[in-house]
């Protein structure tokens, strides 16, 4: 209720709207605490209503704690539900947080005449891009789990052995950490398909030499962690071994530039100057991205964001060099903004030998 | 290239559209074969254009054999790129499959007075819920990875061990037969939790005599799969053996229904009154859902489904029977519609008896 109440201080002391609805799950989850609402109406005056389905009904009843809980039926339209109230309320400005254009269509046709539209979906990031100790608690969970799922790929790559079944090993152990499973997709990438940023996992068995990009996230009671380390299966060769020290030391830099008040594309920038002048094409993403309640969330570090940190914020750092047809190399960290240095959520090794 | 053909045909013979712009994620695996580009553009005449960020530029151009694939500058906004080649091209009629709100009106401002823009997303769905044999091939190994995973929960589940741990021997014995990761949250609900459709998957212990609902789904390349088995840990008690066979006879006569012509509604309506003539209440969810690349999918099972099913469909048959503060039974398979009898994807046994 604490989250609620600080989004009505928001939306109606700051802005002056006259109702909140808030429809994205992510958001309703961080707002109620269940995952299965479908939406959450919170008027400028009067009781916030959670709205559920049938097959999430029973769920959303016992676990939205001191919301009123109301049943939609099997195909009945949320407009219809909402338009005669509005009315009553005298509810002109409605904001809500997300909105497929079908759904605009659908919510304006419903409430013509009783309610003007705004999508504004800045207000509840505004709250979540700030962890309070609760998430905080949660997310450096995660962040060990992820850990430790790290320390099994540096056990477990070794020429001959499938990506996927790296994958598997990872994934066990997180789970046997207490895991609730992984944010995305796990990475296994090796060979030329390194270079690729998103280059996924399958069936090929990593060879002698190969560099391999692990990239994983285990969750942790609904919340992300992000983590990559590049290794290699065999002994480093030369040119391997210059491309990571230089990735090393550009994500170093930018995690001693990472602090409350500092501008994004500044510390981006740190590790992006230190790839070109090793001689390098640096990264072609963002050096890193909020992580949450999902994995991609704001603020952005990149070249061109204008986000300025601030304390409570956890993001990613994560460089990395790719070679079209040679291989890649990234390294990542989930990191807690702080006044000072920022403190790592997941750790592990900046080496590029997997244990023999 | 023959489902970009397959497009053309609905889009612009049958339609008369001018260019249909492609940016839902799954609707581009679909139809370029590779998982990292931003959008296709397939005009009336002339090539289709893949477009990509760096980040995915050197995997796209890698994998989307046949198209033109372009690069977007970090920043570059696609309606920039678009604009011009509107104009030059006469492009009068824009459709896009899938919109938000924002880039709705991004999209419109970017290319005022070049186009009008249309959504239509049921165009590549109509495509979509038809499988053909290369996805079919791909669905099969899905779901026989699937059920492996369910061998392995009737094997796991007894009293005292957590449903953390549970998912984690699933999903491990998922990845050991080869699969991709999973199409949602692995779901272990035991106690009276099982009585909530979407219980999730937590720290709890299994208790003696508990039901537990194991909802999972193994990708393999790209393709999803989805099966429930409901099990007791111990000896199940009558009460839940009358609730058990109720279901599977609900789930049985469904099965039976399932084939081409046949309206969707109706097979709902076949297991929702087997439940209802037992005295239960019956699931207030829908009966299934296609599967495909997405968990999903048109057509829709449902008690207000107009769908009709087609031969190449495939979908889940999942009634279930939910007791609040007692707990929950559901039975699922994926299955293919064909002309005769349906095809099952999952196999697993029918019984509420956890392995000793």
């Amino acid at each position: 209720m604490d989250r609620v109440d600080a989004l009505r201080e928001l939306a109606f002391e700051e802005k002056g709207f006259g109702a909140f609805l808030v429809g994205n799950e992510k958001n309703l989850l961080y707002l109620t605490g269940t995952p299965g609402a479908f939406c959450l109406l919170i008027p400028r005056k009067g009781e916030s209503t959670v709205y559920a389905y049938g097959v999430n009904y029973e769920q959303t009843k016992a676990e939205a704690r001191g919301f009123k809980v109301e049943l939609l039926k099997a195909g009945e339209k949320l407009t219809e539900r909402l338009a005669p109230m509005f009315k009553a309320f005298k509810i002109e400005k409605l904001v809500i947080d997300t909105l497929s254009y079908d759904y605009y269509r659908l919510l304006t046709k419903g409430l013509r005449g009783n309610a003007r539209l705004k999508v504004e979906g800045g207000l509840i990031w505004k709250l979540r891009k700030v962890k309070d100790e609760k998430e905080l608690q949660l997310m450096r969970k995660a962040g060990k789990i992820t850990s430790v799922g790290m320390q099994t790929a540096y056990k477990t790559i070794k020429p001959g052995v499938t990506e996927i079944a790296v994958a598997a090993e990872i994934e066990y152990a997180m789970r046997k950490e207490g895991g609730w499973g992984t944010g995305f997709d796990t990475i296994v990438a090796s060979g030329i398909r390194s270079a690729y940023p998103h280059g996924g996992c399958a069936n090929r068995k990593i060879g002698k030499g190969d560099l391999v990009v692990v990239d994983i996230g285990a969750i942790y009671e609904h919340y992300c962690s992000d983590m990559t380390r590049t290794m290699v299966a065999g002994n480093p060769s030369e040119r391997q071994e210059r491309m990571y020290e230089t990735v090393n030391t550009a994500q170093e830099k930018a995690y001693q530039a990472i602090k409350a008040k500092a501008k994004a594309k500044d510390i981006d920038q740190v590790a992006r100057k230190t790839i070109q002048d090793a001689g390098y094409v640096p990264y072609d993403h963002g050096l890193g991205h909020g992580v949450g309640l999902e994995i991609h969330e704001p603020p952005k570090l990149s070249a061109t964001s204008k986000d300025r940190l601030v304390a409570g914020n956890v993001v990613t750092n994560e460089p990395g060099i790719y070679i079209p047809n040679f291989g890649g190399i990234r390294i990542e960290d989930t990191v807690l903004v702080q006044e000072g240095k920022a403190e790592k959520l997941t750790k592990g090794p900046y080496t590029l030998e997997a244990e023999e």
